[in-house]
């Protein structure tokens, strides 16, 4: 059985064919969220801690740590910030310090820069998952020694020097390549977690189909663990998620192993709050005056102000009963109870969760 | 290609491996609904229609008609009403006309009652489904002389007449002496629709593995359609819906083409609404005195008052895209689509369908 095996200081998540699906964490990454690079370039974590503890609990069982920030106000005065070589060392540094201090999960180093990966390696604590080598050759030869001298696994992005092809053989052909220049360094086929790229359904109708044949391919005869970006198959779709949620458990049936993903259902925000209060008002109903937010959107069945699992996290967790490894059901009772609810009720429908 | 051609009087549903995945409405059947078969005592056909309509809004492109009511009064004042085979066929008759009455769609017809499958074979327009013949020796006997004779598809379900065995080698066994006995009659193997039978992941933790690798084994060793029970996986534990949402993607992916399912979502009744005003008037909520339920339910983030697809319908449409069997998302798009909403904006999400 192959296992990818990664940890922190005292636990550790296993990627493999007989476990659970591991969800890993892609929440903490600057990229494309302004808001949080802004923060990170003035020193403020916070956002980042929270997003570590909301991950943890909505079932991440590992955290991607991307630390591919553009600082931007720092770049007008001095240069060198300009240069991601020079920003990201010390920002992943700080970043895995910072989680690892919150939250006792393994971590996902997650950067282009060569700087950033081997900051991250000092670092973390416990054997991290690298994230990622691909099939162009200047990386190969840069990111392969790493994870020889930390012995560590690592990602392994299914695109060359050609680019990423649309053709599935091609794909698969890049994956074997990456093996096997691995095993040169004496690096098992159970330390590469290979993402053979998730196109997007609304591009490419055959997306679907290819990751699927990609995924029993690899594990069969590569007996390779598989990841991917989950939430690129919806990209540009209506009702993202609904497509989100019947794609991991297909991909998990094909037999994907992990994915890096978003666990977490973002919490109802105060604009959110207002349109519906203007909703309302409108509608001639009379609000108490002293009513919470959380009491609010709660009764107008608009979920929670706070941070919750997400959708794909039922379905992930389904899943793993489906395919056997939840084998009482344990973890789907556990899941579904409200609080205070007697799993003894085995027959009944999970408070929490009620037919949408 | 394997294609099950099912037809009434002038629509076509077609069950095969490059089509959109065929939803079998089950709700037309007395069994277990002892307010439906009363009804039906009494000549009233009002709840059958609207669930005939309703399952046709929904998604269903074939209804089941299952005769298999209980006429308790009647059986008080008449023996022979004692007796499912004196019962069943005049009731097949009248539902399978009132149902072609009221929706053109192809309906499978469904009884362990010999008389009742062929009145209904002879009342039903087009080419029904029939529901079904067993391994049982008896069973094959009478059931496959109807399927010759009426040149139609059946439901071949893989128990006999040792009952259902745990083990799928068995089931599997079961089926391909069902294809067999039937190609003796001279009808092909893309005639029948064989069920695997669906144990409950509850008391069994491989019964999503044995399905999968049943289909499996079905599509590419016997070339047959198959379908099942979908519900059946999830009896028996919470939450319901979300197990039943992730099965019906999962098995898709395996290759089952047609599932015998609920597709409506049901509307959200007066207890219901009652429960939830006295809820936010204990809350301080005042609403006006004049406002209708359905403005209600849809305020306070309930559902509806009316039917509408069931949450298996998103992740069964969403499937079909990721199986490259809707090609352009165009039917997802459509699904997805608020009353009045353009379907030019790809790239938001659809209205109807927020995030829980």
């Amino acid at each position: 059985m192959t296992r990818t095996v990664i940890e922190s200081k005292t636990k550790t998540a296993i990627i493999g064919f007989d476990q659970p699906f591991c969800v890993i964490g892609e929440r903490i990454n600057p990229t494309g969220r302004k808001k949080l690079a802004a923060e990170l370039e003035m020193g403020d974590f916070s956002t980042v801690e929270a997003d570590a503890i909301a991950q943890v609990a909505a079932g991440a069982t590992v955290l991607d740590i991307n630390s591919g920030a553009v600082f931007s106000n720092k770049m007008a005065e001095d240069p060198r910030y300009a240069d991601n070589n020079f920003v990201e060392p010390g920002l992943m540094r700080d970043l895995v310090t910072r989680v690892q201090a919150i939250v006792d999960v393994p971590l996902c180093i997650d950067s282009s820069v060569p700087g950033a990966l081997e900051a991250g390696l000092e670092a973390a604590q416990g054997r991290p998952l690298l994230n990622s080598v691909t099939g162009e050759e200047e990386r190969l030869e840069i990111v392969l020694p790493l994870v020889k001298k930390y012995n560590v696994p690592v990602v392994a992005i299914s695109n060359d020097d050609t680019g990423i092809s649309e053709d599935p053989e091609v794909r698969f052909a890049v994956a074997k390549k990456i093996v096997e220049r691995a095993a040169d360094y004496g690096i098992p086929a159970h330390d590469i977690v290979v993402d053979p790229l998730v196109m997007p359904i609304g591009a490419m109708a055959t997306a679907g189909q290819q990751v699927f044949a990609l995924v029993r391919r690899l594990r069969e005869e590569l007996g390779v663990n598989t990841t991917c970006g989950a939430s690129n198959i919806s990209f540009g779709l209506p009702n993202r998620h609904g497509i989100n949620n019947a794609f991991l458990p297909m991909a998990i049936t094909a037999g994907m192993t992990s994915a890096i993903m978003n666990p977490v259902a973002l919490p109802i925000g105060p604009k959110k709050i207002a349109e519906k209060k203007a909703a309302i008002e409108a509608a001639g109903i009379i609000l108490p005056a002293d009513m919470d937010d959380e009491t609010f959107v709660q009764l107008f069945g608009m979920g929670s102000t706070r941070s919750r699992p997400g959708k794909e996290m039922e379905a992930i967790r389904a899943a793993n009963m489906l395919t056997n490894n939840d084998p009482h059901g344990g973890a789907w009772i556990a899941f579904n109870k409200a609080p205070g609810e007697d799993t003894a009720t085995g027959g009944r429908r999970g408070g929490r969760r009620r037919r949408a």
